[in-house]
């Protein structure tokens, strides 16, 4: 649980990092598979002064924190969604860095414009629909999850492995936490990329799919030959 | 006194630190509401060359110095109306932030979009009115807090802490200087937002109502959870 | 001349600091008006590795070097020109900047859409008309000056101290060095700010008449009011 | 050898400090031309770990690792095309960066709008056409080269040094590794400013070919005058 509450930390740490947060707006989490807890950063703390005891424990069955002095994230609750309905994950992210984010306020998704894209996501990072005032006026952050879920009813979270609340910002996630904010930092620079394209061509079609396929499936799953093997 | 000179020019540095000014266009100020004296910067220093003894006291029921070698901020009057007509206010800035800026130099108010924004200002953050020439020509820098407070008039300034003035530039404030110069943060990080949402979609509407309400309310008010209590 | 020359490089390593510059793509010069003698950077030197006693002294009258082991910047014909036209100058800088860069690519002006631009620059910075073949394959740098001098025959260079040289990048110029450096600090924020303000209005009036003088002439002239006196 | 690896890292140690890559995004290689061997970056290594011994020896006639632990970089293929396709060039430059990968996507070359571009390059820098499924699903890399050779059919690539891969990103070269980067930083930039230009103004011309001409001639080929001369 400790080796847990440190990378929880480390991985936080990494959002002012890469200038994915302003002020305490984000959190990342991870979870131990086995025991079913999780690590996340607590509720508006700053990241200055945040330290690797403060992560808060919380089980994900039910939801409820097992460990900590601190109030956990405000998002908890859509994290243990996603970990309850996406088996393979290991981390989450949430932030409201920039450029996604203006996805997320346009309720768009993020068209598969280039090799950067093929080469993380297997095809257009989704936006939700909006949540319905009864689900904004429920268990709100749990909803949230849920909305996200749906999104995924006929994709893999595995193939890709983000998406963008509508009128709110982006959820990332991972093997591990490391992995979540990696492909937090990738889904930033592709919001700007695609911006920029769809602002210059507001009709510019999505990449080939070829070309997709063969960026994807050279780094990913059985065939893939990019980097030092494993 | 000292402290509220040391709390004001401590506000003042974070001012480039955050990247919101370039030069010296821009000042934050404080007040104590017991006595009526507010502090604030002085006029045309650089940053790099101000202490805490420089910050000049005013007094904001004269509008007089009451103590100081230097001329204070020039925009002094506009601080002056806007602390005698919020009276829950402890700090205001004003600064010529580029996003921000952009906003007020197109007349137009910064749409509610999406949660950030919602976590900090209930609803659009209003452009003034252009000045008329006979206010240009008058008392500009205290007519330019009485088109302020006209654009309140129906408005809660506790719940909206900023304004854009036509053609000139944002002023935020806060119940302390600090938190004044936090609001002129998420104030700058919303517009750059908000335009890339309006130039993607010249016609998106502002987000759900509910929605704002949730997360406003959620971190104000007497139901706010957010963070680790009070 | 020791003095200027130091003057120029300080002024010189300030485009790096302020980011104005790529690589060696700028220089600025400063003149001393007794003698006639300009100091400017050499031509095509690393900015890492300019030194002082590298400053290049010319005289303006003959154009010619009068002392230093390195060519002077392949602009100094320019410089020469506009210390020969604008008798109240003592300094001159040209860059590429990126905003100012791409209002002269565009061949438009910048216009005066607020009172960050009335502060410093008493209207519209103009852009050139484009040069002619003949200018451009003769005397091609004293051209440029000349295209430029011809842009203020009916403007005052020291109300208005900055240009665009069409399909090129701008030049500003100042009181002396520093100041020339300051003001091509302000137009490259005026033309991010312009910039996005065409961008979302295209038809955008400039400001109204009564606020630029107003802001211009409190910093400006005989009934100047900002900063600290003098 | 070492030399060629040493100067191959450093070249490739410039492109996070000139901020031309995300992560792993991008190699660069340089070659020994009495020899036939290149160096270059191993594949999928973080530039943080990155040491000159690393740097993997690859015969360009061949296409086979000569020596080194760890696999060359996976776009490697298109490197040696390159090479052998382009005698004058001494090293190659691929990124991900920003500005020049919109172009990519939006599968449009970069045109000349003024005398910063033209210092550079001379013409418009061009993107090549989509790679077919046939050349996607076969020697992917490889092909690359191969469409990038076709694209400077009747282009000199000692002029244009840099070319933009359709739905992919750019690769530049020049007469070593260093000046294969400044190259990319060059592109950068100027791809920086001719989007907001088309983005101004959809239907802006190139620049006169007058001043294209001047400006590639004053400082390329046997009667450049600019720098300090050889």
């Amino acid at each position: 649980m400790e080796k847990l509450k440190e990378e929880v930390y480390k991985a936080n740490m990494l959002l002012p990092k890469y200038k994915l947060i302003t002020f305490t707006w984000g959190n990342v989490s991870g979870i131990d598979r086995e025991s079913g807890i999780m690590a996340i950063k607590p509720s508006g703390v700053e990241y200055d002064l945040l330290r690797p005891e403060d992560m808060v424990l919380v089980d994900v069955n039910t939801g409820k924190k097992v460990e900590g002095d601190l109030n956990p994230s405000s998002d908890t609750p859509t994290h243990v969604e996603l970990y309850k309905a996406f088996p393979n994950i290991g981390g989450v992210v949430h932030t409201h860095s920039r450029w996604a984010t203006v996805f997320s306020q346009s309720g768009r998704g993020i068209p598969a414009l280039g090799t950067t894209h093929g080469d993380y996501f297997y095809g257009e990072i989704p936006c939700t629909r909006k949540m319905t005032p009864e689900e904004i006026g429920g268990a709100y952050e749990k909803e949230t999850g849920t909305v996200i879920i749906e999104t995924f009813k006929d994709k893999s979270p595995d193939d890709i492995p983000a998406v963008l609340v509508h009128s709110h910002g982006p959820f990332t996630w991972g093997t591990d936490p490391m992995n979540a904010v990696h492909n937090a930092v990738v889904l930033e620079e592709l919001a700007f990329m695609a911006w920029h394209n769809l602002v210059l061509d507001p009709t510019i079609p999505p990449m080939q799919q070829e070309l997709l396929d063969k960026h994807y499936l050279r780094k990913h799953g059985a065939n893939a030959y990019y980097g030092q093997g494993k």
